[in-house]
């Protein structure tokens, strides 16, 4: 029975300045892989659009982001493995510093995930008909989820994204569920000030954590699941939690890989094996690696380099090894250069036995540019790509 | 004038074992034809979708098959010249041997033509208000039309697809004329089982052909021809019965060649010879020849090339001599290593004097990949690329 690997390094795209990365890197695994295998460029979600992180991957695993994409809350929520029910209302949050009456530090001078925990304890409450849960996750990250009914993601954020005072939250329509939303979020919002600025835990802190900041709203509804889709079965071996948000709003199981951390320090050995031991119960395994992003958005073109290159020397040759159909892109470019998201193509690779072959001997985006194999190809294209590799794609007509 | 004749060869794509059938076939002529012309890959449908013949050919004759694919039962009965008004409702059919109440060989012994003829006599009929009408095509297979008022197509087929009995047919949908419709197939069921059995034909037969089984139930709708919607007359030279029916389907003469039968001993001299001809009375010529599609499903390699190289050989010449533009493509790859089809891109290639050329010099899924003449190309595009070729396309704006 044939299996894939989809392995996305996160914003692997970049320009050349004069090499990318990817030129730059000592990478022979990858370029192994692609002498035999077929080559291209992706569009994650359409040309030249710069898709975020979130909607490319739902793209790429088979959900057209218009139609499935309901704001990042639910998926960050999911992927710190809260539940939802259809109509619950999720936010990403932040944990932040207000001094008086502005916020002075975003990320609450990057508090450890510890203390946050500590914090985290007492701001699940109840208010009004709503239960109010909220969790953290790494550092000074952390979703909250209003469950309950009435509720609408019509709502103004309350990060000022700046120096300013925490925002009210303000309904963005008419109706009587978008006005109950904000006068929750902004209840919840004065709760947590008051109780974090009297917490234990940031008596001694500089930059204490005294306020909770909301975005990214967003209302959970169940879709349909990957395998109702596509009849095949997945699961995903991610270290950040918005992969793994995705990965179960789609209806995959989450391998959960000790030294997993979605930073620049991840086990990447530990995840490749994780993925490739998944193989035995799931069709498809999709395999997450962020630090290149983070690289990209840092301007930092060695660290990006180095990442890519532990890359091809830890992970890639456990994948290659398996015998499973290899499918290797990113979600979109973070070029170093602009240090942000950019709407050029990534280069995408397959090695699956038994399959054609181009004339294409490196992976990087100026050789992948030439790959006759596989061309120019979208996102939307990539689950009937595997499909059609792994033999379980259905006949259209007879 | 320009005329343009396009050469179909089903599931003439494949993997390479290590070399395709179409690299490992001597075809100089297919590869003068690339040599001179432009070439590139096709997606008959979408990108990796794994295409039927019938939806695939309806593609590409610029019939978008989500709009005008409605089973296969009509296109076969089409195809065996069977006259269908909207609203009837059609079967692929299949002679069967049922003993002990189970169907023991789904083709009754691939019993010869002219005795499914024969025993195809009696087997038209009425019942209740629908004049039921049989025809018998090559061997075992045939076509049911139910021609009347009230009509469904959605109700379940009668063939098991293995060792089981009959099936009942069964209306998918609670409406009176699925009922209806299933009733009078059931009833149709009844009767033939019964003069079959009693046939003089069938008594000395190890494998009686005492079952007809049916499938692909389809509701004939008239739509636009091909003229009327591109302003081109086209005729079509086919051995198969699907694919005359697609070619009637869509309002294009049927040119009946003797000797063409759709199968490896197809007179391909005589098929070509008749779409020359036919070239003086129309602007397209389509012209198929299916036995690669069936090496491909039996895993026979040298067959599929050795088929390859008869088309080279026999077919190619002539319609390379006739001066009008030729296309060249399959409708999907059927894999020698996989005996089904397969949603793997279809080499393609133009030759038509005066138009552009690339460098590619090989006819074959692995040279036409780095075809920059048409690059990637998708089935819908097929008729637009012959309009501009011959000529015919009207303007777009002003």
């Amino acid at each position: 029975m044939k299996k894939a690997i989809l392995l996305i390094i996160d914003g692997l795209g970049d320009l050349p300045t004069p090499k990318t990365p990817l030129q730059a890197a000592k990478k022979p695994n990858l370029d192994r892989l692609a002498k035999n295998g077929l080559t291209g460029m992706m569009a994650p979600v359409k040309r030249f659009v710069v898709p975020g992180s979130d909607t490319s991957h739902l793209q790429i695993l088979g959900y057209d982001p218009a139609i499935f994409y309901r704001g990042r809350g639910p998926l960050e929520a999911l992927g710190l493995g809260m539940e939802l029910a259809n109509g619950d209302v999720a936010f990403r949050a932040n944990f932040a510093t207000v001094q008086g009456g502005k916020v002075t530090d975003r990320r609450a001078g990057r508090i450890d995930t510890k203390t946050a925990a500590a914090l985290s304890r007492n701001l699940s409450l109840r208010i009004e008909d709503v239960r109010v849960e909220f969790r953290n996750s790494v550092e000074h990250r952390g979703a909250l989820v209003l469950h309950g009914h009435g509720l609408s993601p019509n709502v103004s954020e309350t990060d000022p994204h700046g120096p300013g005072p925490v925002l009210e939250c303000q309904p963005l329509d008419a109706s009587w569920q978008a006005a109950k939303t904000a006068r929750i979020v902004n209840r919840f919002s004065e709760i947590a000030g008051g109780m974090l600025s009297a917490a234990p835990e940031n008596a001694k802190r500089d930059r204490p954590a005294n306020a909770v900041l909301l975005r990214g709203a967003g209302s959970y509804v169940r879709v349909p699941t990957f395998t109702e889709r596509f009849g095949i079965t997945g699961a995903c071996v991610a270290g950040g939690a918005l992969y793994r948000g995705i990965a179960r709003y789609v209806g995959m199981d989450v391998v959960i890989v000790p030294g997993a951390t979605g930073d620049r320090n991840t086990n990447l050995r530990a995840k490749a094996q994780a993925a490739v031991k998944a193989l035995e119960q799931y069709d498809v395994v999709f395999m997450h690696v962020k630090a290149c992003d983070s690289a990209g958005h840092d301007g930092d073109f060695e660290g990006k380099k180095r990442m890519i290159e532990r890359i091809d020397r830890e992970a890639v040759p456990i994948l290659a090894k398996s015998g499973a159909c290899i499918i290797i892109t990113g979600d979109h470019s973070t070029p170093c250069s602009r240090k942000a998201h950019s709407g050029h193509e990534v280069p995408i690779l397959v090695s699956c036995t038994g399959e054609r072959t181009d004339q294409v001997a490196k992976f990087d985006e100026l050789s992948c540019a030439e790959g006759g194999g596989l061309g120019p190809i979208r996102g939307k294209d990539i689950i009937y790509l595997i499909l059609n590799l792994i033999e379980k794609a259905e006949k259209y007509g007879s």
